[in-house]
């Protein structure tokens, strides 16, 4: 086993990049960094990976003990392993992302590390390369908007169109004309209007939709039917 | 940095899934491991990752040390952090993965390694974790299959339906019914007919197509089109 022997051993670390819609906007966890070097800056919520724990083991295990956020299906991003990421030792950090329902999680959350829920547009300087990690999870998340029924699931059952608007402005960072949004929207047929109004925005009130699933699936999986029998998409 | 220098250091590896397309099948390219343990049993192309370059540098270097092959473009797949993946030390592996034209590539083979191409539904048992690696390599191929031009882009310029059905059938391990793969195809009304044909694989003869590129776009991009430009689709 001499070719193993004679290899360099890496530090592992796991970086945890948490989406969180508050029926507003899109945020993203961030924490104080709890030891030096920048101890107390912005960072997002990471950790070593242990000798007896996969790198999902130690996403989960690292979100939980320095948020409280239990159970949440994180999906693996990138690897990072750029020899000069962390400036005390090469550390090479595989990235984890979700996106969820932030009233929904809002019971769970320990303080000790100070988590914050920052909107994405307005982040802060973050540690090392947590910034542009962030960005490539910000790109995967608009491609999967675009193509899954991804954030849809974020709203409520019902919703108004300048929910739906403020949700698509907030992933795209982007101010979108009410009319054309509407238009766009609506075009694709895949939203039922339902009777009653929603009269807490405005005077007039806006309608509440719901997604018609079935349409949605069916217009997700016509683009991919050309054979049979691949549903199990990721 | 005290929290730095408690941690444990693991090895750290690539692996390359390099699927090829020759006309007829589709691929994966393996090599015999060259050092024990297994040493001689098949293998995907692999290494350790060293001091001082990144995992995208080492998969570059191992990919052409290993077969030749030389500036191709990996996408990263996967990390792979199982604790037992590697029976002599515990070895983080990062597996990056590409899709080419064999036929152009066939001159870069060099024979050290016995690099083989073997059909991806006729694999042979591979060592360690490589197969359950290679499932999900092929996953994420099927994935960008149905909604990227990828594998259009492997055909020539101008192709029959025998050809293109052939590589589906090879993605996607299932045989199409001619009839029916012919009327999905070209409902999707993506594909010119030209006004040759290849006389060589029946009597009858198959008519030429090629890609109506224009069209193929313009489709892809319906589905994303909600929002306005967001066209750097990886």
């Amino acid at each position: 086993m001499r070719r193993y022997s004679q290899q360099k051993r890496f530090l592992f670390a796991v970086d945890c990049i948490i989406f969180g819609f508050d029926g507003q906007e899109l945020k993203l966890m961030v924490i104080q960094r709890g030891f030096d070097p920048f101890k107390g800056e912005w960072s997002l919520v990471g950790g070593f990976v242990g000798e007896t724990e996969s790198a999902e083991d130690a996403a989960a295990r690292v979100l939980k003990e320095l948020t409280g956020l239990d159970g949440i299906y994180m999906e693996q991003l990138h690897a990072f392993s750029e020899i000069d990421r962390d400036s005390v030792e090469r550390t090479i950090s595989i990235a984890f992302f979700a996106l969820i329902d932030i009233q929904k999680y809002k019971k769970q959350i320990i303080d000790y590390y100070h988590p914050a829920w920052i909107s994405i547009n307005e982040l802060p300087n973050l540690i090392f390369d947590h910034s542009k990690i962030v960005e490539l999870a910000k790109e995967k998340l608009r491609y999967k908007a675009a193509l899954h029924p991804l954030l849809f699931e974020l709203l409520p059952a019902k919703f108004t169109m300048p929910q739906l608007q403020s949700l698509y402005q907030s992933v795209y960072n982007t101010e979108f004309d009410k009319g054309n949004f509407n238009r766009k929207v609506l075009s694709t047929k895949l939203l039922m209007k339902l009777k009653d109004k929603d009269k807490l925005g405005s005077k007039k009130g806006a309608f509440y939709y719901k997604l018609d699933s079935k349409k949605y699936t069916a217009s997700f999986n016509s683009f991919l039917n050309l054979v049979p029998g691949q549903h199990s998409w990721k």
